[in-house]
């Protein structure tokens, strides 16, 4: 039998456990105290209602699940032909593992919206499943941590997300980060002022998210070879050169009345958040306008906004608002925005950097078998202050305890011989 | 779009998932302070690794997820026939959902001991999947809280176990329960006495395991129905209707010495148990010999026990010895034993009970949007000591206020016009 996790997965030993627990109760914790309320969902759901669900390529990765029993016996005997391969999965299986948790948090909102608080301001934390092709380092089980704000368009929501989710990284000792800011709806106003037809635009921001990566003259190649027209590309690239340091300036760059209007909304709010922001940070990090900022999820419709490590390489959370996700059950428009938290890189930053996660001090009682009884009652007494493990005296004790030292105990007693807990060597 | 979760799962809302959290909180604190480490593993398991794990029924209760990609393709094009369905089924599926932690517990045990203390003392709390029939009123995702000792043959392990676990259903508030203590090989011992051959033991068993459901009559039937021998049978019923107070009662039953030194590693096993959790558990609870307890698992080799309230119908705890899952990994035996907590019939039951488990006060603070700043700030100094959400003043302020009423807050302000916080009417 194999003793690896299947391929994309990762087994957790117990101080990567502790690690994530700690983590994971950081964050719950600042969530928690700003007045977000947890719900949960199981980890599958129906496959027609993710299928459905704007998931762009994520539902290309998503694990299914096999139907049982008669239904799969009905479905194998009726089987569409070879070269329909979607149409056999969507046959074969009856549900999906979750690739996010904000499809789940809209369907349990759209069923229970009479019952809950409106807004409502949710925490979720738990696990997505993604088939990323494992070379790539990626996950394929991984923790998200999200807050949400359902019911509501103010952007004073935006400004809530963002003041917690910082305090929160602040919590785990994340320093040295700043938020960058856009909103698909400005970004969509300047493309089509540039000179890219209303149509394309999805094609144009693809290649535009890619700025980080492949730098201003990538977007222009990839650009041009798509085939949209030089003027419009040459627009664009002077703006990626000489980009605008606030949602003003580059309004200001186009004075027509049409792109004015069709600014106006987004506009507004960048700048309520940017500046509210700007007041509640205290100066423990910088809030910036950025209008390269896509952020890929094909559901968001406005404000998009992640968190940039100053130190590490990459986004550590990331989030928009999605206007039109709860209409799907519902039918009629719920506005709703949310931050997530990139838990996986946070935990193999915090991870490589040897941080001291262990909650109480943890030590050791070695016990003779006819001692056992008052080596539990003297156990029960540290255990007030201190996780205390019980162990058989060993034969080897000098390679038992370094052991116990590798997995964080820091100190030991021999029940009988000391009457204290000594420090491991 | 359907906004119900799917068949036999649950979504849990902001009150029950509180208590879930606090729950999980509660035994992960308790089993952390007795010195177990906690270790986690994916949902997913390779198939074959599921297959081949002496899982019984639970085998049979598997969600299986697609292959995905060229390896689909190929699985399709060599279906096999469709009277072969388990074949059909292994061929197009590549990983299953764990049916319960210890066989992902087992492997990654296997794949790790030499970075591991030895014994491994360990606390997995995670969600396990089973196909159950849902009108059964059973859960296909549930959340198990086990702790077990690997690496040990003591039966102190079985000791530290039940002390554990006893504490921290104390610690959850469920109080006025026993734990009844078993062991398999003395069991067989003792049927193979009674007069069934061998080899037709684990038939036996399955009827006797349904003694609390069906009575001795019932088993008397079910055994005759299966052609047993009647004198067997007879010697059964009679065991059932005078059942032995102790291991020593049972023994005295079969003095002759076949049985004597069949029962003898059972019997000094149970009398440590017995006698060391009877001076440990200081009155709280009591422990009894119960030669009728089966517990269900393939796996288990020796030891079982389980915890019943003496209020609720049925167990809130189970668990036992199971020596033979390890070595499958590894090809040498490793001794194992653990115990799991019911976690979804103790949370039906807080639930029930109406029990309030908020860890701190929850309060609202309703601003106007022209004083959203001071009232952040405000709030800020507030959640030193309590959870505070933040909402916008709101049209019909009494219904607003019955609603966060019902998701648990206690207080409210509104910012500008009340100093301090005023409880919820």
């Amino acid at each position: 039998m194999k003793t690896t996790p299947v391929r994309g997965t990762n087994d957790y030993l117990p101080r990567e456990a502790a690690l994530r627990d700690r983590m994971q109760e950081t964050i719950l914790k600042t969530y928690r105290s700003a007045g977000f309320l947890r719900v949960q969902t199981p980890a599958m759901e129906d496959l027609e209602n993710l299928s459905k669900s704007d998931g762009g390529d994520n539902l290309n990765l998503m694990f299914k699940i096999l139907k049982r029993g008669d239904k799969l016996d009905r479905a194998l005997e009726t089987l569409p032909p070879a070269d329909a391969s979607a149409a056999r999965e969507d046959a074969l299986c009856d549900m999906g593992l979750r690739y996010d948790l904000t499809l789940p948090l809209c369907r349990v909102y759209a069923g229970n919206r009479e019952k809950l608080p409106n807004p409502f301001k949710v925490i979720q934390i738990d696990k997505a499943y993604r088939a990323e092709r494992p070379q790539k380092g990626r996950l394929r089980e991984f923790v998200q941590c999200d807050i949400d704000i359902l019911g509501s368009d103010s952007p004073l929501c935006e400004v809530e997300l963002i003041d917690t989710t910082t305090r929160a990284l602040l919590n785990l000792g994340m320093e040295d980060f700043s938020v960058r800011i856009n909103d698909r709806r400005l970004l969509r106003a300047y493309l089509t002022a540039a000179g890219f037809a209303p149509d394309t635009l999805d094609s144009v921001c693809i290649s535009f998210d890619k700025l980080d990566k492949i730098g201003p003259d990538g977007v222009k190649e990839e650009l041009s070879e798509k085939g949209f027209p030089a003027e419009a590309i040459g627009n664009l690239v002077s703006t990626l050169v000489n980009p605008p340091a606030s949602p003003q300036e580059l309004a200001e760059r186009f004075p027509d009345p049409e792109t004015a209007s069709a600014m106006a909304p987004a506009l507004e709010s960048l700048t309520t958040i940017l500046d509210t922001v700007g007041v509640l940070s205290e100066g423990k990090y910088a809030i910036r306008f950025y209008l390269s900022l896509v952020c890929g999820q094909g559901y968001y419709t406005g404000t998009v906004f992640e968190v940039e490590s100053n130190r590490f390489r990459g986004a550590i959370a990331g989030g928009g608002r999605y206007d039109n996700l709860v209409g799907k059950f519902i039918g009629a428009k719920v506005p709703a925005v949310g931050f997530s938290i990139g838990f996986e890189r946070i935990f193999s930053i915090l991870l490589e950097s040897g941080a001291d996660f262990t909650d109480r001090p943890r030590a050791a009682v070695l016990y003779r078998d006819e001692d056992f009884i008052p080596a539990m009652q003297w156990a029960r007494e540290l255990r007030e202050t201190r996780d205390v493990s019980l162990f058989r005296m060993p034969k080897k004790l000098g390679s038992f305890l370094s052991r116990l030292t590798e997995q964080g105990y820091s100190s030991f007693a021999v029940f009988g011989r000391d009457e204290e807990l000594r420090p491991m060597q």
